[in-house]
């Protein structure tokens, strides 16, 4: 059983300002609980339901601070799914201290302005399917430990770091190292026939509002998802996340080529 | 002001059930109405505020069957939409007869049971910016209609076809004609080095599930999304909407090379 106490801290937990004060986040679902387990994630609480946590290895255990056993109308009421699976975990925020310099030397995400949750979740998931290891986020984007982008990025958290910090710092530093910065815009030179490289910064912004006005100045290479020549003028463009895919597919296309 | 029958009647519009009976469907949102009008859809039944109202031509106004005024309170009950806009609109099915035969002469998707409205929108949504014009949807994928595939879609459904049918059939149809089928799976020829076509039928599974065991003796070019060689194993692989956009993407591609 959870004390009141505890789930109404569990459910505090959904707001960023006492995940920044606390230093901790939530995870849930039992493929995400026990994912993070194997990868050796220190878990501060696990909150799930006997079967889940009797099915658990001593070993794995181990690595968890506290047990606490609830019933599914339990885990219902500090859940933020609609139909809770059989476990939630309270997870340590990783210290990360951004070495611009160093992440610049492969290749890095900079997004811009990105407030939707689903969209920063995909965005990391095809991050870490396409090789990509750091992801650098505006102030103003959405925060990666809110439940709904954990929960979109389906353990790919586990694999990608995501660092908040002043995009014009890194896009300057960027043009002071001779670094390439690719902008993806509406218009701009086609990706398909850019040459991309495998170091820099790949800048995504807001749907609708686009790359900022500041950070336009240090893009150095325009870059854009061309339609095809059938489709319909004026159709909506990709969203955020789709771009994103298809950007670091032909990131990695051209790369794995050039290394052949 | 709106008659309580005709609140109840748009609300019941949410059940495939009534949409198929009434042959109708809605759509929401300023941007989406206005879309629809433009491109000359008719409109059976608009439901707005006053200001969207007048803010119309004449012109447009004569392809509407009906104008409701309302408040935004009324339109909050009707809609589906957590915060609605100022506009909703009834607009007739359109009728689609499947002519697969046709449809097989230029690149035509095939989805395998794609149950989230969302995924299906945003295919659809890469669908029309990739210049593909045909979806064949298995039966038990999720209707196009239902508000969320229409809302996820930002307006891509005027633009793309969407059917229902037995992959099966189409898919002996396409072996029939000696017409290739590339299937997306987890295990295949990288679709960077795979000769990609410009006709044939992409088919693409549930994300859980894959595709149907009785349609994978279809398939003549198995194809996948290599991962980073740097990914970490176990991730989880792209979802159906993601993948979608850098399958359709790469398709596009090679085509526009060899038309070059």
């Amino acid at each position: 059983m959870i004390s009141k106490n505890k789930a109404r801290f569990i459910i505090s937990l959904q707001k960023k300002k006492v995940r920044d004060e606390e230093g901790l986040y939530i995870i849930e679902g039992d493929k995400l609980v026990r994912e993070f387990m194997f990868a050796k994630v220190p878990v501060k609480t696990l909150i799930a339901k006997k079967e889940f946590i009797s099915s658990l290895s001593p070993l794995l255990k181990e690595c968890i601070g506290e047990i606490v056993d609830v019933s599914y109308e339990e885990l219902k009421q500090i859940s933020t799914l609609k139909t809770p699976h059989n476990a939630l975990a309270v997870i340590p925020i990783p210290e990360r201290i951004l070495n611009a310099g160093t992440l610049l030397e492969s290749l890095c995400v900079a997004l811009d302005f990105v407030q939707d949750p689903g969209n920063l979740g995909t965005i990391i998931r095809a991050a870490a399917w396409f090789g990509i290891k750091n992801i650098i986020c505006s102030h103003d984007c959405v925060d990666v430990y809110n439940p709904k982008v954990v929960q979109a990025s389906m353990g790919a958290i586990l694999h990608v770091n995501v660092y908040y910090a002043d995009l014009i710092n890194i896009a300057a530093l960027a043009r002071e190292q001779k670094i390439p910065v690719y902008g993806t815009l509406l218009e701009g030179e086609s990706i398909y026939r850019e040459k991309l490289g495998d170091k820099g910064l790949i800048l995504m912004g807001n749907e609708s509002r686009g790359i900022s006005e500041e950070i336009m100045p240090f893009i150095t290479h325009k870059i854009m998802i061309p339609p095809a020549a059938s489709a319909k003028p004026g159709i909506d463009s990709l969203n955020v996340s789709m771009a994103a895919s298809v950007v670091f597919s032909e990131f990695l296309r051209q790369i794995s080529i050039i290394n052949k």
